[in-house]
């Protein structure tokens, strides 16, 4: 009789389609079982047959009891759940030693367990899905590659965006939500940009973030633009890149979105701080008048174009006008804060429809020294396209990464203990040549390089 | 012999110069003693000759036995300490049953007790400074009026402002601090100015704030700007004005402060949240230049201009210069957040020089309806200078309503159990009577009403 590993996964929302599809297509050939455990059945079903081989769940996972006989049960386990639920399930899987697999960041809480996971001589790998997961694998690859050639690095950027693949892009803004509208909404909140340009630190507010953008062009898909993320600096360590000086990672949008949404960032209508007066009865119209000032005889039009100094001509207008803001339409909700409210007006326009297909991006850009003390720079993109509302490319870019670590912890191809990030050879090298067989593929190009030494003082 | 009625002021920092001035005054012809505690004992001798009725100790008001012990030994407290220890000192004093008088807001956790300080039959005589404070004084006693009279309030409008005095006013800015320069720097942070006008909630967030003013002339003191407060809509239910369609507060400055100040909070300098990296070799000219776009030709000066769309020749750009903003000097801090270093800069130049004079501005504007279905406005305004670098007007507007309101529980004129804002005639009458006697005095002013009825929908 054979031994089946058994692989337990917590949470089969959003983006586990194609996760469950590999571990699925798998448990005949690597000698798996797989138990799901998931609030809504109705999530689970969706995407899975019935299957010898899979159990499915609805345990509640907050019992600890419960819980921890689960983990206890399984070989390895692998975690979607919502963040606010990993630091415990590591704490449980360190404890029970049990090797643990999830897309998720290394947060400092985390991080402060490194010493107890390589006691218990537990594997943790974090972060292995697409943002973070593809983007440090597919970075590292370039860079040991130009270091391995004795190449020292001089600038590294980095871009990733969920946007709507060509096919389906039908509206003025080139964008639908692939995701989590919410953090589309909120995204640049909490704190400013921060990078280092040849050598200088910079710090972009968010009242400023969607005005400081970078264009780039990616062979056979076109311009996209370019918005910085809060967190360059600290991927000077993750990437062993401490006296790099430029660092710049960012999330990619169509060019214009970025220069139209800052108009909802200066009226102030992505504040998620507070709760607004009177939602029940609000309109669109009047949700956008809220931000503007009181003028007996001006239209909200008018105000918000004179406010934000926008030409009447300019495209901005357009898709502001297509998104339906200045309708007097019920906005629907009984209570809200701005983001809540914006984020329930968006949706009733950037929802995705029944046949649209969805299209995950991501562009490095790497410049260093040769040893032949000449400098070079270099583009490497992947563009990856969903198939269906399911396996869509996020639910692919995300999955099959935390699949294929699955796969190689449970074949003892990552052995070492400790909390990882897909960041050495070992690990992204295998991942990153089976996700070729999925059409997830860098493509890398030369370019003429650009540096500049230095400001003047 | 005379039984002395013991007063505890705890705290004799920055303003109470005149509140020091006034209970010594009045000790021998109101048969009072007085004790300060105060740890620094200069900030205490800075203002006060010695006197057979006062005693001056340095006690650790943190220590809770020692505390008490103080507390039980008085007959009334006043509280000019930091915020941070109100919550603590209100408690003691209505479990140890002893009135006290404060200058600073009545928090939700403090209006939480109203039913034990009402139960021990204590008088707790909150927000009686000058804003909080001689604000409420002033409006209750416009608004009483109007509605004594049988007028509906249509709107009302109020605005303070610590500024310099004409006479000191020397700078560009028209403005140096005469008040605790961090709030200065981060004001109208950590969420939007809330007011409703003409029936219409109306949000501004912190990058519109300095550019949404409003501007108002005081005869005699020429023109002003204000900026929304946070906090307006909270005023409705403390002025009673629940219904009222329109009610905006705000802080005063002189013309052309904002539009000068946003540019800071376009760039992000204003940010308390994080701390920049090599404060310690920073300039002041590359603390700006962090905020700007890495370029290798242009000046930080023209990457400014562009940047915020200012031109040349703006007035903008001669206040940024007289600031010292671009000039090579070194910070001079180790370590600090963008609001800190800013402050820091800001204090070379916005610091009072030994003959200034400050000025506290005060001005409310009233519609209402009267019985006659004519519609009214007035204009009620006060200006106070300092006389020298202690006995400020900021220490003598928040000091002497202290002062008058600890005399008034003291002779039982307030006797009313609860925790009080000074907004009832019985409290507000006597004191702003007293206040002209120390040149605080308010002049009314009748103006042709303006008044919108509704907005196009």
């Amino acid at each position: 009789m054979k031994i089946h590993k058994k692989i337990l996964l917590l949470g089969a929302g959003r983006s586990t389609a194609s996760l469950i599809d590999y571990l699925v297509s798998h448990l005949e050939s690597e000698n798996w079982t797989l138990k799901i455990v998931e609030r809504q059945l109705d999530a689970v079903f969706s995407k899975l047959k019935e299957h010898d081989l899979v159990t499915v769940s609805q345990t509640d996972i907050t019992n600890e009891t419960v819980r921890h006989q689960l983990i206890s049960e399984s070989d390895i386990v692998i975690s979607m759940l919502p963040v606010a639920f990993h630091l415990q399930i590591i704490k449980d899987c360190i404890s029970l030693r049990k090797p643990l697999v999830t897309a998720s960041y290394i947060t400092p809480e985390i991080e402060a367990l490194t010493q107890s996971a390589k006691d218990a001589g537990v594997v943790i790998m974090k972060e292995v899905g697409v943002d973070p997961g593809i983007d440090h694998m597919s970075a590292m690859k370039l860079i040991d590659g130009i270091r391995g050639k004795g190449g020292q690095i001089l600038l590294f950027e980095s871009f990733t965006g969920g946007l709507i693949a060509p096919e389906s892009d039908n509206n003025p803004w080139n964008y639908k939500f692939t995701w989590n509208p919410r953090n589309v909404v909120i995204a640049g909140q909490g704190g400013p940009a921060k990078f280092i340009q040849e050598g200088k630190y910079k710090y972009i507010p968010y009242n400023q973030l969607f005005r400081r953008t970078e264009y780039m062009e990616i062979e056979g898909f076109g311009k996209f633009e370019g918005i910085a993320n809060r967190d360059s600096l600290r991927y000077r360590s993750v990437y062993g890149l401490d006296d790099i000086p430029t660092l710049y990672r960012g999330t990619l949008r169509r060019p214009g979105f970025s220069r139209a949404w800052d108009t909802f960032v200066k009226l102030g209508a992505t504040d998620d701080s507070y709760d607004m007066e009177n939602v029940e009865e609000m309109t669109h119209r009047e949700f956008i008048n809220s931000f503007l000032a009181y003028n007996e005889h001006d239209s909200v039009e008018l105000k918000l174009m004179h406010y934000l100094n926008i030409p009447q001509d300019d495209p901005i207008m357009d898709k502001l006008k297509w998104l339906g803001i200045f309708e007097r339409t019920p906005v629907g909700l009984s209570e809200g804060t701005p983001a809540q409210i914006l984020q329930h007006i968006l949706e009733k326009k950037w929802t995705l429809e029944k046949d649209d297909k969805d299209m995950l991006v991501m562009w490095h850009k790497i410049g260093w020294l040769g040893t032949d003390g000449s400098k070079k720079m270099m583009t490497s993109s992947m563009v990856a396209k969903g198939e269906d509302q399911v396996h869509t490319s996020m639910a692919k870019t995300v999955g099959l990464p935390v699949a294929i670590a699955t796969k190689m912890i449970l074949n003892g191809t990552i052995a070492e203990p400790g909390i990882h990030r897909p960041v050495t050879p070992e690990i992204y090298e295998p991942i990153l040549k089976e996700l070729v067989d999925y059409g997830i593929e860098f493509t890398e190009k030369e370019m003429t390089p650009v540096f500049y030494w230095s400001e003047p003082e």
